[in-house]
């Protein structure tokens, strides 16, 4: 790959959308060519009207970047940080431009010919694009708490199925993105529930891990119960979840499984795919969102707590980086994907 | 009731220690008398001592009384807020001497003749106050997190049954007391476990909710799947939970029988009987420790997010003072129930 | 005073608006009549707009109150907790219609004809109202920052003569108030500045310390040098300072000056007045917000680290409860004061 | 440098140990041969005894590697972690025994003979070392706070001279080590001063900006009035200071000089210097500790607030990491300055 492939970003303002800009910096495969947002942003410079988060200072150059208006041109491939109202009326009008959209939104993610991928989990998904009736291919990336979600329960299903989950959240502040939360809401405080996010989490799984039949997806059917909570932190999402398994077996066996987990060939391959989708961690006080949220840059999964559920059969507490495997890296991991798979 | 008792305080230095300290400055039957502490304060004044960690000022005349050794004398009633292992060892001499000890300390709790109790759910077992074989008496409340569930479950169990609960428990840092958690392991995370305290959530309720046969409790067959999380802040245990019920219903009858529910009369009259000891929270982001941890001055558990589960039952989500509810107040109201019936 | 005076609240659904009424439910002079904010609130019951933030619940008459457009009529005092913008539009249509206006918003606390009062020091002030144009009468309170800082120095200039401050402030969330601060802002974080804080600061002071002459003010010259932070703190702002006195003195001296401050005799009998307005705390660590700003039901300012500066006089710490003191308390007193000197 | 030099940790289960050691894994020039640590933990596998705090995992070899007593041998250089009282009685067994110990102990740093080294700032303090009179050398570098204040006043000593520092700080809590600050002091909290620290503030840089005149320090005369604070974040020490120049000046002058700033060539050169020692940021709210404290991998100071001080000249807000340039990081930089010199 001589040349490195042209790449827009949708609601590059927003606190996903600049995760995605510097995820792209420096990128192998990627460049960034254009940054789209609002209104009220475009034309002036990216670095006047984003309000930057991220640890690690805006290239200047990024920062020079003239912010464009939400229109197709210019780039084949083009990655969607918009929310979930814009999503569904601006995602469209690339993908019949012949786009490849890869979108982090929520708006078409169970539309039945949109790919809801999770590359480890289930890239051939993307044999949807097939049925997308479009010019170009819309490929989209789950919920942040559902992107460790289809994770830790990939390998279980594969094992032993999985037939039903009972979830407790505890979600950091910047699931919301920016204002999002309110501190005088979070300091110090719990609030028990996330607009929208229940049906979600219950919903999207099943077709993750749903299996292709004649080029439909056939959901897994998965029962997911699940209270959301959000806490104060600033990243990391720590799901508390217990696991009724298609058949009977030991913790030991389920953390095997969990182990042994790994991505095809073509995906481990893939230049943000993590060594290690999976990391379970024998700390007895592990999974931690402070400390562990980083492994494998935000893109590995961490596990501790397995043991026996009195109740249904195994309870285990997985700890997912939301903006970045639950959301900008996820994204760009299915780009990575649609071109190493010649979608782009 | 023309003069005051005179009350001891066991591990009067401690959080929950100066929290019973502070609910007992001003009491209308109880005086303190004496403030019991380790070896090292004794002979101090109280105010020098003690890391006074309340919100109000600790009152002069407390603060130059002398920490005196636990042993006991001068009082016939004794408040205690030893931790388990001191407890074990020193809450024998006072029941020995012929001392009414009200114990916050787990040591005892699960002895068959120590009643565990929740006032206004099993003032009965008092009862097994008769089968104690030493001079004076020994009354427990529950770990902190039982407190809140017990009450919860309580109204289930009489009007549906209660087969088994679901739990997450997202606990406060003065639970662990002083020092307690470490700055460096809570600020901006979370801490996925809680030295003992699972094994606590899932005994203890069963013998609260059990029933009196021949002066023994009859544990009630409830089976109790729990995690438990620190999380960063100061007060208030939040209780994530989807509950198995003997026979199906609906959660607004959940609801109504929570509504309902209420204390035997001579329990509401005690002074520190909250109005209610359930609120059940219509907001639709209910309850927050921050905002509702002190309705009925930290006695009333608040309830919110009652919705059908689809897997068990139901769910909800319920929070509880853990220092006043789930130790100080629940010893200061199981001292004034003996009082009241004449243990004392 | 048989019967309670019918109050207006301008503002009521924000955060100072919110605790006025929650200050007003059980005044014993006051009653609240009037509930007003803007457009897109009237009409509708309070309960149901407000963000409620109390930790006490919001009464149910208030509650069901409907929410009024902000025009004169049916009270003669208002209170009002607008911001600055507002204010300078609105606050005069209720002061040309005739009403008693005590605001807490910053557009008209520098306009030489309306007082800028802190009850223990300077209700002389309210003479200006002699001079106001308009039928009805203005008076307001500062800054919540300065709120403190005027008690505090007040009695070091009348004892030494102030000459400069070096201020550094630690401002908590609730002083921006709601939504204010994002979450993720203040999350672990510090924000070194606050916009427009600074100059409020720096001003204030001198006029609220400023002798009348000819029913004028005559500013206080005292260079006060300032740089606010905000920390991720519910309430309470913290004041670092270092102070030039107009004459040498011992810290003792300082001390004696502070502890023996007192307000006028008619002051301290308004219902709001704090028994002390100062708090000489002696513990090491002191003051802290989270165990100190509620002294005085929120209106004391606390006072520690009182010690000499190699190189101003003397440096010391002090704390205000932001939008007690700082805000809702404030024009709470203020409008007792006007009562009580007849105004109202 | 054909092979790296074995050293030795003293301390490595603290914080500040543990940093050094994540430091050294890798380090170009350096190896780990030997983690000491106290009595307790000695002959256990480094990875079973220490509290690890890092957001990177411990590589196994070093988990795997017993604990050994505090005692000489095996390693020409030592990097010491050690607390105050175990440094003053430890370190000198080691300089007597030949070594090069390089210590962020406080203990030794104000002895005439010692050096107080922040290479950018005093590299030629070296030449105390001549006047050692063990057999081994001993060089030290400042308390955390100092690291980044003596960074910012020398290019304005060089500049302007520096006369007096008015200082608040907003520290973090990794600076009191671990356990260190309890939860339930610091959550939601302020704590207005840390125990020894406004001494070191007030001394240390005097001896680091001091001269060197027959091979001895000349101390600059400096007044420094500090109050310290603890602030709940985890990384990053904030200083809101007022600074009086030797001339006045414009803040644009003071700009000026704090961005032309740069180390000498061989300290620059050496690898754990940053890019640049001070970056001033031009963002309206910076610096701010969770944004920035990692710039230059923890070794870059940020500033920001420049402007004039209505007392003094200057204003302005600087932020450290406080573990890494002001202390683990700030030893590993000496260190290698020793060996740069020739010293080790």
């Amino acid at each position: 790959m001589s040349r490195r492939i042209a790449v827009g970003v949708l609601g590059a303002t927003g606190t996903v959308g600049q995760k995605l800009v510097r995820l792209l910096a420096g990128h192998p495969w990627f460049e960034v060519r254009r940054l789209m947002a609002s209104e009220r942003s475009v034309g002036k410079p990216y670095g006047r009207v984003v309000h930057w988060l991220e640890p690690e200072p805006l290239p200047p150059d990024l920062a020079a970047m003239p912010v464009e208006p939400a229109e197709p041109g210019g780039c084949a491939l083009v990655l969607s940080a918009l929310d979930a109202a814009a999503a569904r009326s601006i995602e469209p009008r690339f993908t019949a431009a012949g786009c490849a959209v890869v979108s982090n939104a929520s708006a078409h993610r169970l539309d039945p010919v949109v790919p809801l991928v999770v590359p480890e989990v289930n890239p051939d998904h993307l044999q949807l694009l097939r049925r997308q009736p479009w010019s170009g291919s819309l490929v989209t990336n789950p919920n942040c708490v559902v992107a460790g979600l289809a994770l830790v329960l990939k390998p279980l299903q594969d094992a032993f199925g999985v037939e039903a989950v009972e979830l407790t959240t505890l979600q950091a502040a910047s699931g919301a993105g920016f204002p999002g939360v309110a501190a005088l809401d979070i300091l110090g405080n719990v609030i028990p529930g996330i607009a929208n996010e229940e049906q979600k989490i219950a919903s999207e799984p099943c077709k993750i891990l749903g299996s292709l039949a004649d080029g439909r997806v056939i959901e897994a059917p998965i029962v997911i119960s699940v209270q959301t909570t959000r806490v104060p932190i600033v990243d990391g999402h720590l799901l508390s979840m217990s696991v009724r398994l298609g058949r009977r077996t030991t913790p030991a066996r389920v953390a095997a499984a969990l182990q042994r987990f790994h991505a095809p060939e073509h995906v481990r391959a893939l230049p943000s795919a993590p060594p290690a989708p999976l990391a379970l961690l024998t700390h007895e006080l592990a999974p931690q969102p402070r400390l562990h949220v980083g492994l494998g840059a935000g893109m590995t999964v961490s596990i501790g707590q397995i043991r026996p559920c009195p109740l249904l059969d195994v309870r285990l507490v997985a700890l997912v980086h939301n903006t970045i495997r639950g959301a900008a890296g996820a994204a760009l991991l299915n780009a990575e994907l649609m071109v190493r798979e010649g979608v782009v």
